[in-house]
């Protein structure tokens, strides 16, 4: 190769190669981003970014986020060359199956991917989540003389992460919380996949973060590895969150497609890599790096040194802090062991759990909610709790709650008024590690942050969405307040667990589930009314955990109603109502479908017994109530809008009154069956 | 009443007072806003907007959008003391069942209002969409001396519109596009549900606006009228969109609950009530209005005035340009009537849908959805086309296609990475009328405007949401860019058409039927990857538009096998090799399973017949499946994320080959059928 090429230069430029090389090989993938933000990369890899490739886990290292996933070829050339456990074959298996290079950057797939990206602006919105969890830890861990918790979050950025709105809504928290550790550099290349972006992003970007608080640096040479020292160097002095805003070309060095939309999202074709590998003097084989290159890159030693430093400061912090040390060890043990709940947590939980289940309270499962962070808000401290905007509502706060505001700290943050922003910015805390995130909204406006729960499933993320005003039980609020399809719609996500509580007891042993979970996210659909207590003196609590149980079970039983959350109460009234017309019916409490279907056949067959004419119901849509009440069953549900109305005469109009329910389980019955016209018609004059 | 109050001071009070009334008789609602908005609606609607009390649907009226919807009654009592047909009485069945005054806004339930409101950030963005409308209608149809498209858009928004991401997506795009006659008043009085903004919204506003390109008028006192009057008439003079910064107090008006969050969504209560009567110089008795103050807001005899003077300009436009005219009015004859295709384009679609019946091409359904736009695009002109920066993918451009970017005018709107301001505006756009809508991303980033489809769908409006890349198919990309549990997820929001056809005449028959409906939107979900032609020689164009219908019926069928878009393939190529096998297998193809549940139940007994066992076929979620194939059935579905691999190693993966179909349908015969265990033994064979 040319080697009278500066070094920096060749090493940007294996970047570039690798990406070029493993996209022409998968016949498919992103080269402009790559070759554009190279130098950028280099820049911040091979001189900054504070990391140990030998140990991707080490919890002070730098995050790194690429926000614009597409270009995950740059990443896996980064780890690749910096020393990650990502050998040469996996770069040359990008894109394939199984592969440790799948398209878009997925968190535990890639030793050294903090977060799977790809969907626009979420990467962004996940680095403010980290960004902010390092700020809380180190306000919370640090002590004078032991900066234990102190490292940045970097950011790769794009113009569609920053069309998208959730940009807004991450940033402008941002800037509220003085995330000064936080830096993104914006690769402004002017095109996106339609072309060039003057004909429909005309921001003014650098003003439009400076109005958010932040520190600007504007006409950034993205190519220039001097300029963006001195970039790298100002953002490190900022006392704000830092835009960085690269002037790059997309495609930098591809002679007929640099500068094009062309370049963004197909492979470059023998013939153009051709010139590309001429243009940039670069005479390597493909995917093969010059070993003074590639020596260049290796961080080992550094990172290896680095985290030795840290190690050796983490020492004398324990000596001098050892009760803390222990638990900033075990609140960042990784997201599976911080699943393993202390004993004291434990023992809070299950004793809430017992409190509920003897009170008997007829209580709003978003207030049984709140009291269960009452009892164990005290033994997770790395609970951080938080709504958009609708603390009051959704009741996430608690006794020992300490609102975290503008550049403030605290346990319960006021998100304002942006639901996808705070699940994104969740998912982010949960990557850090150091807390359990959990966050408010209206049910119905889990439409808007949807994407980010998905998000949780599939990066496996503890992350707990709290969903109150879980149907029309919300009331005069009407139809664009009242979900009805929401439920239904989170279970299909897989992985999430749903949970929709008919009690307190039920609501407890729903919070016990979410919180012990380390492997995935749960949603709590909270009613906003009251509900009777369901349980009727018998040990719930592992059933509960099940996702279905058998809640009334009469002898001689003709028919089973399966409800979930505030259509339990509705279920017990009308199977008392069945049982004195001579119809013994089975009550299936159903909290957590998704649970339930884990079950083993037997416990499943068991609880929603064939034999037995069913009937669910639910205040929702039908359709996933099908597979287990079966063809000849039936579903009181809700499969068109609500209405705006006090939440009683909706619950009327739409069929879950005890009678209506009573009525539609009767007729599920044989024909035959003697009783079956009289009680129908009993029925029928006591709904006049 | 005091009546040394000024004049417009009382009739600002008056929509106070109403509000109050009204939440309080409710038990329920939004009084804060309203009163602190009085006065900006006084200044806005007395003096300016253009609007004609009976004939709430004239063409050339203003729009005016309550964004923040929970102020419902301040919009109430404006259209009440217009003049609408909005009764006192229904003021006072405020949030009551099937009053004309629910909770938040409903378009086409009141009289006057314009869209649906309460998401936050939607109305502005729906404004934006009615902007839009306006300036490409008035482009359009528009000749000198013959404004007759000449009317602005007025909008009502809080803090809440503008923390939420869209905002930023719509006025983003506002900006770029140079919407002028747009305004909205920000009512910008630091408060929102969880108290004081100045913990979590410390974008310096102003700022963000001018770097969208708008026009900013700060610090606008919004409780006085000659300032707001100067306000208005500078954003009137204005060459780009408008914000006024309205400094306002919450609850203006309310001795002790003014300026706090207490006043947001609760009742003022008696006692309060009386302190604000009393403060407000208000003797009126409840829900009364003094007659000065209701002759004072009629806007009868203006509003008549203003549209007879603009039926004088239509009658001359017509005279000069008489097929303009008819075309401007059969464009804006309403949403169901513009349902009502043009002959031409009838006969287009009609043409199209044989030409692809007679090629039985072997072609992706987005490349079908685009041969049909180019057949029928020349025959409706109406079509406004657009893609979230995919369009090259999506296929929604056409051979007549002209780009909308920047300043200027088209029929494909370039909507950049803005999935959810995109679907907003649309909505936006369907409601101004005119304009049929149409825009497409990728079907995963419909999480990002899951909300706005379902507001179309609240509200019937006739928005065609195109989606592809629809499965596993899309490939390399991997899991965060396939969808899984979309395609059911959307079937579950209410009134939505989910359309997946599985070829070329399915395609067109979707498209046919979306143009049709004026009553609701669709969803048509295409592929990547090409399809092989489905049909067998018959006229499928009407059992197509039933959403489900029998594709292959053999003798002796003793399998029924159901699939929808590109499974519907892999189900014919099962049913195949089980006829090799000996066992005759019904194949249903189900384009849209929302309308064929809307069939009657012969029909749907005819088509999935419940003697036959059932096995059905789709690459997402299984669980809307099992109400059609009943617990005996079977469902080959995908209900775990996807890999990142080329699209046919996917296909295999997750058993969707004909070989492991028929598998899977053999399992369902009676164990007694004499060639189950040999088939089986040979399909075991054959996937080695």
């Amino acid at each position: 190769m040319t080697t009278d090429l500066p070094l920096r230069t060749q090493c940007a430029n294996a970047l570039r190669m690798l990406a070029i090389d493993a996209v022409q090989a998968a016949h498919s993938g992103h080269p402009g981003m790559p070759m554009g933000m190279a130098d950028i990369a280099e820049a911040l890899w091979r001189h900054v970014l504070k990391h140990d490739p030998a140990h991707p886990q080490w919890i002070d290292r730098d995050r790194f986020v690429l926000s614009n996933g597409h270009g995950s070829m740059l990443l896996y050339g980064l780890l690749h060359l910096c020393g990650y456990a990502l050998p040469l074959d996996e770069l040359k298996r990008f894109r394939q199956l199984h592969s440790l290079t799948p398209g878009h950057p997925e968190v535990d797939v890639t030793p050294g991917v903090e977060t799977t990206t790809g969907p626009l602006g979420q990467g962004l919105a996940n680095a403010v989540g980290m960004a902010l969890a390092e700020k809380l830890l180190a306000d919370e861990f640090n002590r004078p003389g032991h900066p234990v918790v102190d490292h940045r979050t970097w950011v790769f950025a794009g113009d569609g992460c920053l069309m998208e709105g959730i940009s807004h809504e991450a940033c402008s928290l941002a800037g509220t919380w003085g995330l000064n550790k936080l830096v993104v550099f914006y690769d402004d290349n002017g095109i996106s996949i339609d072309g060039e972006v003057s004909g429909w992003f005309t921001d003014d970007t650098p003003a439009r973060f400076e109005a958010y608080g932040w520190t600007v640096l504007r006409d950034v040479d993205g190519h220039d590895p001097l300029v963006l020292d001195e970039a790298i160097r100002q953002a490190m002095a900022s006392d704000r969150p830092v835009l960085v805003c690269c002037q790059t070309e997309i495609g930098h060095g591809s002679p007929n497609r640099a500068n094009t939309a062309d370049v963004h999202g197909a492979p470059l074709g023998e013939a153009e890599i051709a010139l590309t590998r001429a243009a940039l003097g670069w005479t390597s084989a493909p995917f093969q790096v010059p070993e003074a290159v590639a020596r260049a890159w290796s961080a080992a030693a550094a990172g290896s040194s680095r985290h030795a430093a840290w190690e050796r400061r983490m020492a004398a912090y324990a000596e001098d802090y050892p009760e803390l040390a222990h638990e900033l060890l075990r609140r960042t043990a990784g997201r599976t062991a911080a699943a393993a709940l202390p004993a004291s947590a434990e023992a809070a939980l299950a004793e809430a759990i017992r409190v509920a289940e003897e009170r008997r309270a007829a209580v709003a499962t978003r207030k049984a909610s709140q009291e269960l962070l009452n009892a164990v808000g005290p033994q997770l401290p790395e609970l951080l709790g938080g709504s958009a905007d609708l603390t009051g509502s959704n009741l996430t706060d608690w006794k020992g709650h300490r609102p975290l505001t503008g550049r403030g700290t605290g346990n319960h943050v006021h998100y304002g008024v942006r639901e996808f922003g705070m699940a994104a910015v969740m998912n982010g805390v949960a990557l850090h590690g150091g807390h359990r995130p959990y966050g408010g909204t209206f049910l119905t406006f889990s439409d808007y942050s949807r994407n980010a729960v998905r998000m949780s499933a599939l990066m496996k993320l503890p992350v707990v969405h709290v969903f109150t005003h879980d149907s029309i039980g919300l009331g005069e609020d009407g139809p664009t307040h009242q979900p009805v399809e929401h439920a239904s719609s989170l279970r299909l996500i897989p992985g999430l667990d749903v949970w929709r509580p008919a009690d307190a007891t039920e609501t407890a042993v729903a919070w016990r589930e979410a919180l012990r979970r380390g492997d995935g996210p749960s949603a709590l659909l909270l009613t906003r009314q009251g509900l009777p207590h369901a349980g009727d003196g018998f040990d719930r609590t592992e059933a509960i955990a099940r996702g279905a149980y058998v809640l009334r079970r009469p002898a001689g039983e003709r028919v089973a109603l399966l409800a979930s959350g505030s259509e339990v109460g509705i279920a017990l009234a009308a199977a008392e109502w069945l049982a004195q017309q001579g119809v013994p019916a089975r009550v299936v409490s159903v909290p957590c479908l998704d649970r339930f279907e884990r079950q083993d056949a037997t416990y499943r067959a068991a609880t929603i017994p064939r034999h037995l004419p069913r009937l669910a119901i639910e205040a929702g849509s039908s359709g996933l109530w099908w597979k287990h009440v079966g063809e000849q069953g039936d579903v009181v549900g809700l499969d068109r809008f609500g209405e705006s109305a006090p939440a009683a005469q909706l619950f009327k109009l739409f069929g879950f009154t005890p009678e209506a329910v009573a009525e539609r389980a009767l007729r599920l019955l044989p024909r035959a069956h003697p009783v079956h016209d009289e009680a129908l018609q009993h029925v029928a004059l006591s709904a006049n």
